[in-house]
This record gives structure tokens, C-alpha cells and sequence, in this order.
């Protein structure tokens, strides 16, 4: 039986300080949950004399992480830098001196996860994720033990907590995209450069890490089509109330007789669907199962205490396995490595949906009949169409189209003619449609 | 290294036929996920002649469940027959012939849960219990492990589908209850006699499961104050709307100061909140943990797939444990059974909370007078009064009141004395309003 569990954490910036707490400050609750005690032997950091608000004892403190690598007693090793490298070195020198290893690092995974998974899965350690995808909000777990007796059809996610609060900020208070963004970054929702988080790149990484757990398939950054907020304004999101519609930047894993569609792009989903509901820097993860139906998973998807939640959840875990005297239980990636296919992707030409345009057009004649004809040669047929707010002054004026189902192909085509005319001042906005309820049948 | 795992079920309904069509069907998946085939040994019932609608071996049928309780390649039993006896005596025997259970009985857990994980604890097997507790939704894993680094302080759930079923037809349709309870029934989402769902009485019993494990102490059904939704009429459904209000049958646990707080009524929420939209019949689970915020889980609590799907997760969860040959890797309880404590239950007459009473009184002056000084006495403050809807001819008129948070062992008193008076020519609604922010933080 084990005696101790020894942990020791590479980074000790917001996640790394909120782990770090909940290890030291839980350490009777975890010793009970875990069977074990659960101790923080090493916190390794290039900077260790910022103040972080909260005791840590000294000697385990360093700045060196070959000490944790030949520390033949350490047990777990948390990666909690980010980004690709050293991340990805410290990781497989991790697994190659035999520690498992937490981390919630979503760009390496979704970047180099499977050299990462194959390299653990041989060395016979644990690799627990938990917190590279949504936070505090148990998700992988679902998706690789509670879901188990599931094919999973679809996984559709709000998995930014940046891009969603400025969106509900842009919805609520009426704001510009880059006011919101401002405000966002006043409060500590948003980095200095936002760029991962307002683009869709974030949202990509864990969509590519959720959906091939969900789907049992490879998937990798360049299968996913992704497309920021950053164009939305706020005659968009008002247009989409008016039309029962709210925007979210919504990840879409959708798998269909062996065919993958994976995208993420601002999104127009209905009012009445719970998706909607979810506001501010929440995260929201809901699947699609054969048998379970319909299951949705809610909470912070980011912030220093919820994703110590995880990175400790995934401790206990590991924990509760070495107690026993078992590793691997679950494979990382819930079924054995080399069963894991390679996806078939849909190319996103080919992906159908509803589209909502905004066309920036000149105030003159003829302009909506040039626009209809265009769309309908490409066989886009339109369902609504609505032209408003007119300044007397202005001769630029925006006309708005909801479309019925159309090819993605083929509206890139029509909306490339359609920019090119002379009429149009500005470049045409698109949001696509989903009807979610029958995405999920 | 496990060749088969062998599960044998008892109880061939509604969910028992989900779960063996998972088990027939999934066979493929399920032994990818769970690391070694899992088969089907045995189906038993006492009716083995009704058509389930799918093909089942006819070896694999019986009715005597003797025969696996002493069949030695048996690994797992499943108990779906539910009730309190036989289930009782089966699932004991089961363990004691060194059977891990299944089990989706909630009443079973919640009146001899003890016995049962004490005995299981000490035979050295597993009880899974996942569906008997939010059909399909994994909340109990969520809970056990997920949530593993949180002290939970709140729990609360819509935990019933036929009782929010009703009260979403209630408001959508503004149908009489026992109407919406009829169609509830003409649909299949109400049983026969519906008394368990509409009393709160199931609800109780998921209560005392989830908060026996969120909290880590003792709780049972006479821990939990009970109340049905059966009184609710539309015009308390129209006056909720009215102050920006859902009413749920809410399930409410909270742990403050080593005191738990445990009540299950007829609740109004704000529209605000996440809860308010869960419709139909689904299920949620709104978790409050000191690292991870707010959680929700959200799904179908019932039915026969989803349900099976908790079943079958259980059972690949065992499968998992027993090819990697550890056992009680997870406690039943989450921690060991001998640490979990008696619970401090606060007595529902000092739960404080707000108010919603409806009067029905004689159209006459000097009754709102006489209402207000009588709660006047008991020192509950009115925050607001609303009287509407008079009928020309009628001599009863609704008064509705809004109080500020009081006492509940005041209100009894005050109603008690109210009730009494000649003027009230029917017993006064009450309806709680949970400020849910407050509950929450």
C-alpha cells in the first residue's frame, strides 16, 4: 500500500497558486478521499519571490526542475507552464523518469497529445487532463467513465469563458466588440493579447481534445475550421435577438455514419435552447449519447481555484490508483491508444446549415434583386429578409438575410460575387445557424 | 488479467430491457472501454414470457435468481426489481457470495444504504449506484470524483422528471394539476399511481443519497423535510411569473458550520437562475464547491436507455477496477465508511427564507388588516401584497403576499392563527423563494 503521494508542480503563476493552495490547505480532506496522504514536495518556478498571498514552506520551493525529474520518491508531476515548449520536453522527460503527470495544458495536447499519450501508455504512467478542457467542470471524466456506455454523436461546447463574457457583455449592455473586449480585460476575463481566446484558437485546442475522446478518432488543429468574435457588432447580436437567436462561439463535434464535422464559429442558436442560457465567463460542455440522451455540464471553465480543481481531482484519481496498486485503468484516451482511428473529416464546402447575412450596402435601386439573384443561382434560397434603420443622411444602409439550409461551398461562392459588386461597401458579415435540436437527433 | 466479466441481471422491466440491450448490443464497444468482454450471463424474472421487443439468447434466461447467486463465474449482480424487500435480501446475498453490485434502487439506498455499503465494505466488493440517482446524468461520479478537491456546501436538484414534467405543463399549458398530472400519465412520464413522484417522496430518497455523499455524513429520509407539489394550482404558477418566478420541486442541501439544511418543496426560483430552465422532464444537479464555483449537470433523470446508460457505465467502472485486478478503489461513500459522521440536520422550523402565501378569504374589509397584524406578531415582514382577479359575484377572493425572510417555525404559528380565523375559507398556500445567490455563495 502506498505511504505517501509526492506531487511536484512545474509553474506557479494563477493555476499553479490556486493548485498549490488546494493541496496545502486540504490535505486532511484529500488524505481521506485519496487513501493516502497527498504531499506537495516540490513547487519549481523561474520566479520565486513574487508574494502569491498565501504560505508555502520554503524548502520546497526551487527553481530547478531536474530536481523534480530525479527526485526518485516523486510520484505526479504537474505541468502547469503552458504553451508547446519545454512544456512538451519537461512532459516526456516526466513520463521518461516514470512520474505520471497532470496537466492542463490544451495547446500541447491538442498539439503533440498523441506522442504524449503514446509515450505514457508505454512507460506504463497516467497522464490526467482533466483541466486542459472547461475548468472545474468535470467533463473528461464524463466523456471517459460516466458516458462509458455511450456512442457519442455530439459534442457541442461553449468553452471560452473570455469569448463568452464578452459576448453576454456585447448582448446585455448593447456594447462595440472592442468595448466589451476593454472591459473584459479590466475585470481579468481577458489577456493583454487576446488573440487565443477572442479568435477561436483556445476554443480549437479543446474541441480537438474533447472530441477525439468522444468520438474515439484522431483529431488534430487542422480538422477544425475556426473563426473568432472578433467581426460580431452589436447590430448583429440585436438583429439575432429580434430572430429569437443569441451569438455564442460554439464548438460543433458532430460524428455521422464515420464522418466528423468539427467546427467553431460565432453561432446563432435559439433562445429556448439551454446552450443560450449559458452567460458570462461560464462554460458549458453538452453530448449527444445513444443511450443517455441529452447531458450538459456547466460551470467555470477557467480561473485559478476551478482548474486547481481539476488538476487536484486528477491527483486523487492517480491517487486512488497507486493505493490499490494499479496504473492505466482508464487509458488516457478511454480505450487502448492504438485503437484510436483516424478521422474522416468533413470539409467544411461541404457542411449544411442555416446562414444569417448582413450585406453593407449602397442606399440605391436594384441592390436587394442583384443580391437574390446572386444567392439564387448558387441555389441558396432565402427565408426572411429585413431591411432597416435607414439614416435619412446615410447612403450606406445594412440588409439582412436569413437563409433555409445551404451548402457552406456554395455560399462562399455566391458571397465572393456578391462582395465584388460595386454596391457593397463593406464586407459581407455571416453567422451560421444552428438548428440544434436537430443537429442532436 | 480478466478474461470475461459475467453480469447477471434481475429485474427484466423497463430498465432492465435498456440495460441488457446495451449490454447485447454495445458488446464491441464495451469491451474496448472496459479492457475485457462483458458478458450478458444471465437475465432473471418472474415474467420471462412478455415480448421486450429485442432478441435475447433463451439460455441466458431464468427465473430463479438462486442460480446466480451461486454461479461462481458471476462477477456482477444487477439489481433493477426495486422496492425495499426483496431487493434488500437479493442484494445482501449478492454480496455475501462475492458479487459486486448494480444497483438503480433509491429507496433501497436511502432507507438501508448503510447496511449495504457496510457489507460491501466489508466483503471487499463494489456497489455502483449511479443510476439511482439522476437516470443518466453522472452526478454521482461527479460527485465521488470529479469534485474530489472540494468541500461541497450546497446541492441543489430538480431530481424528479414526472414532478417538473408536470409543473412545465402547468406553466406552459396554465393546466390544472391533476390535468397536467393526466397527461403526464396518457404520455408515460407519470406512473399509475404517482404518489412517490408528486409527494417528493423519490426525491427525498435521491436527496439522502447525494447528500450522504456530497456532504460525508449520515443522512437519511426522516433527515429531510417533504413536500409534493400536489397543492400548486395555475393561478400560483401565474403569480410566480408575475414576480419573475419558476416554481420547481426543489431539492435543497446545505451544509454551513457542520449544520445541514435538507428540504424538498414546491420552490420559486428566479428566471435568472440556470434551474428555472430546466423543462420536461429533465434533471439537474447544481453543485457549490469551495474550489470549483458552481457546477451543473443537466439530463434525463429517468427512462429506460438513459438509465441503462448509468448502469453499464457502473458496470465498465467494475470491469475497469477488475482488469487491472484492484477492488474498492473508490470507496462507496468516497471515503472510507467508518469516517462518515452523523449529520447535524438544522430543524425545519429555523430554516429562514422568503415567503409566498396565497389567502383565500371572504371578500371583506378589515381582512387584510387582521392577515397583516397577525404576521405582524410573529415578526415576519410583508414586502409586497397583491390582490387581483375579484369575480363580480364571487365572495372569495385570492390575496397574495411577498414576505421578507422569516422564520419557518413563525410562519407556522402565523398561518396557524390565520387559518383559524372565520374569513379563510380555505388553507393558505405557502411557497418558499430561495434567493439562490445567497444559498450559493
Amino acid at each position: 500500500m502506498k505511504q505517501t503521494l509526492n506531487v511536484g508542480l512545474l509553474g506557479f503563476g494563477t493555476v499553479g497558486s490556486g493548485t498549490a493552495k488546494i493541496l496545502l490547505s486540504g490535505k486532511d480532506m484529500l488524505e481521506e478521499r485519496a487513501g493516502c496522504p497527498v504531499n506537495l514536495k516540490w513547487i519549481c518556478d523561474k520566479d520565486l519571490e513574487t508574494d502569491r498571498g498565501f504560505a508555502v514552506p520554503p524548502d520546497i520551493l526551487t527553481d530547478d526542475v531536474e530536481r523534480l525529474f530525479q527526485d526518485p520518491d516523486l510520484d505526479i508531476f504537474i505541468e502547469l507552464i503552458g504553451g508547446l515548449e519545454p512544456a512538451r520536453t519537461f512532459v516526456l522527460k516526466a513520463i521518461e523518469s516514470g512520474k505520471h503527470v497532470v496537466t492542463a495544458n490544451k495547446a500541447l495536447l491538442a498539439t503533440h497529445g498523441f506522442e504524449i499519450f503514446e509515450a505514457a501508455s508505454r512507460a506504463g504512467v497516467e497522464i490526467g487532463f482533466e483541466a486542459s478542457v472547461g475548468g472545474g467542470i468535470p467533463c473528461i471524466k464524463a466523456v471517459k467513465e460516466g458516458l462509458a456506455a455511450n456512442n457519442i454523436s455530439t459534442v457541442l461546447g461553449i468553452m471560452n469563458g473570455t469569448a463568452n463574457y464578452i459576448l453576454t457583455s456585447m448582448t446585455d449592455q448593447g456594447l462595440p466588440f472592442q468595448d466589451a473586449l476593454k472591459e473584459a480585460q479590466r475585470l481579468g476575463y481577458a489577456e493583454a493579447d487576446p488573440t487565443y481566446d477572442i479568435e477561436g484558437v483556445d476554443t480549437a485546442h479543446k474541441l480537438a481534445i474533447m472530441a477525439t475522446l468522444a468520438f474515439g478518432q484522431r483529431i488534430g488543429l487542422s480538422d477544425i475550421y475556426t473563426e473568432g468574435i472578433s467581426r460580431l457588432t452589436p447590430v448583429d447580436i440585436s438583429f439575432a435577438a429580434e430572430l429569437g437567436y443569441s451569438i455564442k462561439l460554439l464548438a460543433i463535434g458532430r460524428q455521422e455514419n464515420g464522418i466528423v464535422d468539427l467546427r467553431i464559429h460565432p453561432t446563432m442558436i435559439s433562445n429556448d435552447h439551454l446552450l443560450s442560457q449559458v452567460r458570462g465567463a461560464y462554460n458549458a460542455f453538452y453530448f449527444t449519447g445513444d443511450s443517455v440522451g441529452k447531458v450538459m455540464l456547466y460551470g467555470m471553465g477557467a480561473g485559478q481555484m476551478p482548474t486547481g480543481s481539476a488538476i487536484v481531482a486528477d491527483v486523487v484519481d492517480i491517487a486512488r490508483n497507486l493505493v490499490k496498486g494499479c496504473t492505466q485503468r482508464v487509458p488516457a484516451l478511454s480505450i487502448p491508444f492504438e485503437h484510436v482511428a483516424s478521422a474522416r473529416i468533413r470539409p467544411m464546402e461541404e457542411v449544411r446549415v442555416k446562414y444569417y447575412f448582413r450585406f453593407t450596402v449602397k442606399d440605391q435601386p436594384g441592390v436587394l434583386s442583384r443580391i437574390a439573384g446572386i444567392l439564387g443561382e448558387e441555389q441558396i434560397s432565402i427565408a426572411s429578409v429585413v431591411q432597416k434603420g435607414r439614416g435619412r443622411e446615410s447612403s450606406s444602409v445594412p440588409i439582412v438575410m436569413v437563409t433555409h439550409e445551404a451548402d457552406e461551398g456554395r455560399v462562399r461562392k455566391a458571397l465572393e460575387e456578391i462582395d465584388a459588386q460595386e454596391f457593397v461597401l463593406d464586407r459581407t458579415m455571416i453567422i451560421r445557424i444552428e438548428d440544434l435540436k436537430a443537429l442532436e437527433d
